[in-house]
């Protein structure tokens, strides 16, 4: 079907709902970063793949707001269409309403469907259109009766943790929830967001690709607690044993209703997770409370048993990462080998390790200019051939029984120009100043990011992505609410948190290099100037030496790698083998 | 009249007014953050002395709220009162109506000085008491009754700045602020804030301390002018001549509900600076739009003539300040000077300098434990003698006819020890790598306030106040919007901003470092990353070389010392003896 095929088929629904506006962001019910095939809604009637965009289609136009990483790619994915494209700085839903004010008349009416639409969304959509005379309605999902072959919902199997990674009960945890309940005054508790859910639950799915995320929906009253979600067999019963009632992921609004007027109270929700096809069932009798989720900030500190497991995870990670990069130093040969079948190889190395059960996320390999798209993502039969000297930026992860892994190394294929070392080396001092830097309790992560930028920006260089990113247990390998980045968000690191460290330098059309670990916040001591934090390394592979330029380094700098790497040799040497360890073990001498 | 005989009395006017609560916050009618003496209503009425605080007082009880710098000396200096002392971390309206909320009953009224209380607090107040049937109701000054010898309202002589020092005329400025107010779409535009209006008008008072303000209203429409305040002569003519209407500050309210009924209008005002006895004159009928001042980021970056200015009076005080320096080095003997004489001192020094106004704020002395009191304030007969080794933290600066300066200087007398030399050059690092950073536009003063405080992290030290504020043009020498701290100011610093760099250190009960100079941002390039922006200094003055542990210094630091004080020395020498040129040149030799 073409893509004025898609839109006249979405305009006769339109018309059937009696609605002359229609917009599509392509978020999923749980307003999830990475959302199931079946909700790749803006992906299916756009074109456009990107993984962030609105678009919005009226009578007799259609448009797409994208940001800067995707222009380019969005502009080539809509030549030739219909759609009209707005490549701009932040697609939100002002720009969509501004743009929908001058296609709609006063009297006219915009569908938004519940789904997509987050409660805080909704406001947004009202407050800007009925002033104007333009009404709104919530409508179901329109591309439901239109899209052909679409993805069914995703049933995978629900399991549970190991006690051994939990660090603590699900009743201890939903105790928790009961308690913060009470302090707001709230009766009700609803929850979407899919990894708070797993993480409260100590449960995890498949339904979502390298998330281990299963969908849901949680009701938690002051005597009750219901889930929503595909929860079958022996979980099940577990479930019911701790008196957790569940029932079918599709029953939750219907379900949610019927608690509210059995048991009518303050309903406390996040109104940005929360989508108005449960928000919208809450009833006006209700009370709310709007707050970001509680569970966001708990699951965001782990407790030492997640450590451990992020630990364990790491060290075969570390491992497998440690076994490509040897094999790759000896094996590779000009045009061997292309971006996508090193992806392959990567993987298998990974699916060898105890623990792995998939990739975190679809790993980047991008050589030479493809290094400087950030977001890029080889294809098979379209993948860059390794047929020169060059770089490549191989940024990969994996999710094993104890934990998530998230790594990215700069390879060196060939011989290294100078311009390469000096870039590197600059990349690596931002790396290892923030790995280094002892902190005061209650620094923000936008106070720590300028210690990963500060070498580059003495060069007039800056990279134009944030420098960390929060990391799930055994969960998704982008998690909130911390953020090491210029974003002004107000969250401190905490001790238990796990973030990456991951600047970078991008050339367009040349190369790119980034260096990534993950650490965690530990708790230093007290100097008598308050509580202190420090990082300590969670990933486990050596940098890339020949790519260091050691004139560049100071004595400290100098210590600060040689102490890494002397900690990733005695920590991977007895899991690798005897020709990979003589490998590593010539990596990670000092240097000079 | 002792504390009790003052809440007596107000509360004597309290019921006269039919109010059971009041609120006093020392605020002034412009919410600015220096008050003439007339408006220290706080101070009078609760004996507390700190710049900061809110008091509330009800039939039965009073309470003062102050931040952490306060704790302390408000302690002390309400004991034996009625007062209830409520020390916090940041005293806000909240903890105010939280309180009020217990003291009063349903029906009763809260007064508020509609003077005191800016229109964003008047909401604040009410959407907190009312829902809780608690009434609130805008008053007068409620001490203006109860207060023997009140200081009256200042007015003194309003002088026009040069027009070399503007480089922009007012016409020109009044013109900008009518072209925003088209874009936002207000037909008048009320100006509050008592430094935008002086830099607006390119005129200076002497109505607050220190501050080069006069007490004024402005009221812009599309066609008309009118400022409201003091201003005679010929600097009167000057305005009417230019089509400026000139009334009487005291007739500001009157004539601005004149000016509204007779051109009704969308009105355009900041909140936080305008309070509700001009506010609550707007009128039902108008529209209103709130929004920051928009002069307060135009007149944040300052001019060529501006800089220039500037770049003047610290030509002028740093030959002030390095003429005392050598003075006080061959003259000091221990037990003949004092804080506050050595103050009277340097005041000397600087009174002879050419330009030179008055002080621009009331300088720090700070000798051993006292320099550790971060608002340290040496009283005549109360200051401490220098009778022994020891340092002293001097913070001061000055109004010049080109400009303001703020210097602070760590002084050593007699012989340093090991870890005064070591804090001071911990200290000293991170003001230098806050100085000599590249950073790109856009960033944020709280991304750059880490660079200051790196160095002490690392040593598990930390210090308590921000790094920098903006620094006015013949003006505040605190001055908004911009603010290198960790506070959360999304405020990008621009080419042509004045920020000072006052990292610090200290040690309760011992003593206090801070080394403070003044830069200003200037463009710097794009080197393919978009433009950078780089520092340069202001302040001129040597650094305390003996508390230099050259041995902690990394090559390219000594060379930012040997640089800035080979500038500081070619800066100077003509402009000051030949015996303190001498003296100079042996305190800017190279660090070794």
């Amino acid at each position: 079907m073409n893509s004025d095929e898609k839109l006249r088929l979405l305009r006769a629904q339109m018309q059937a709902e009696g609605v002359d506006g229609y917009v599509v962001t392509g978020a999923d019910p749980h307003h999830s970063e990475y959302t199931a095939a079946r909700w790749e809604t803006r992906r299916w009637i756009t074109g456009f793949t990107g993984s962030a965009g609105i678009a919005a289609v009226t009578r007799s136009a259609a448009a797409l707001w994208v940001d800067p990483r995707y222009h380019l790619q969005a502009g080539k994915e809509l030549a030739g269409t219909s759609w009209t494209l707005f490549p701009v700085s932040l697609p939100g839903e002002n720009l969509v309403i501004s743009w929908l004010a001058e296609q709609l008349e006063p009297g006219d009416t915009l569908g938004c469907n519940a789904w997509e639409t987050s409660a805080a969304s909704w406001e947004i959509y009202r407050e800007g259109l009925n002033p104007r005379g333009i009404r709104t309605r919530l409508t179901g999902d329109l591309l439901d009766l239109v899209w052909q072959g679409r993805p069914p919902l995703p049933r995978e199997p629900v399991t549970e943790v190991p006690a051994a990674y939990t660090g603590c009960t699900r009743t201890e945890k939903l105790d928790r929830v009961r308690s913060r309940m009470d302090e707001a005054g709230a009766d009700w508790f609803i929850l979407s967001s899919l990894d708070d859910i797993a993480w409260l639950l100590n449960l995890r799915g498949n339904d979502v690709p390298y998330n281990r995320l299963f969908l849901a929906y949680l009701f938690a009253g002051r005597e009750r607690m219901v889930l929503a979600a595909g929860v079958k067999g022996a979980v099940k019963e577990l479930l019911l044993h701790e008196e957790i009632e569940v029932v079918p992921y599709e029953d939750a609004p219907g379900r949610l209703e019927q608690l509210l007027s059995e048991e009518p109270g303050t309903v406390l929700f996040d109104e940005r997770t929360t989508s108005m096809g449960i928000a919208g069932r809450i009833g006006e009798k209700n009370p709310v409370i709007k707050a970001a989720d509680m569970t966001a900030s708990w699951k965001a500190k782990k407790n030492s048993a997640e450590l451990q497991g992020m630990q364990e995870a790491h060290l075969q990670d570390g491992a497998a990462m440690t076994a490509f990069l040897c094999w790759l130093e000896h094996s590779w040969k000009e045009g061997t080998w292309d971006e996508w079948s090193l992806g392959q190889k990567l993987f298998e190395f990974r699916r060898e390790r105890e623990g792995f059960i998939h990739e975190s996320f679809s790993p980047i390999f991008g050589f030479r200019e493809n290094g400087a798209v950030v977001h890029y993502s080889a294809k098979q039969g379209h993948a860059a051939l390794i047929d020169r000297r060059g770089l490549m930026i191989i940024d990969s992860g994996g999710q094993y029984l104890g934990g998530t892994t998230d790594i990215t190394r700069t390879v060196l294929f060939g011989d290294a120009k100078p311009e390469e070392i000096r870039d590197y080396t600059l990349v690596l001092k931002g790396h290892i100043k923030l790995a280094s830097q002892l902190f005061p309790e209650g620094t923000r992560g936008m106070q720590l990011d300028t210690l990963a930028r500060m070498f580059l920006w003495d060069a007039g260089k800056q990279y134009g992505h944030g420098t960390g990113h929060g990391v799930g247990h055994m969960l998704c390998v982008h998690e909130g609410p911390v953020s090491i980045s210029p974003k002004l968000v107000d969250v401190p690191v905490e001790a238990g948190m796990v973030c990456s460290d991951e600047p970078g330098i991008y050339y367009e059309g040349k190369y790119g290099i980034r260096i990534e670990n993950l650490l965690y916040a530990e708790g230093a001591g007290d100097w008598g100037f308050g509580p202190f934090l420090r990082w300590q390394p969670l990933t486990l592979c050596p940098y890339e030496r020949r790519l260091i330029d050691p004139s560049l380094l100071s004595g400290e700098e100098k210590a600060c790698i040689d102490s890494y790497h002397r900690r990733v040799y005695e920590a991977l040497a007895d899991h690798i083998t005897k020709e990979e360890a003589r490998w590593l073990k010539e990596k990670t001498r000092p240097v000079q």
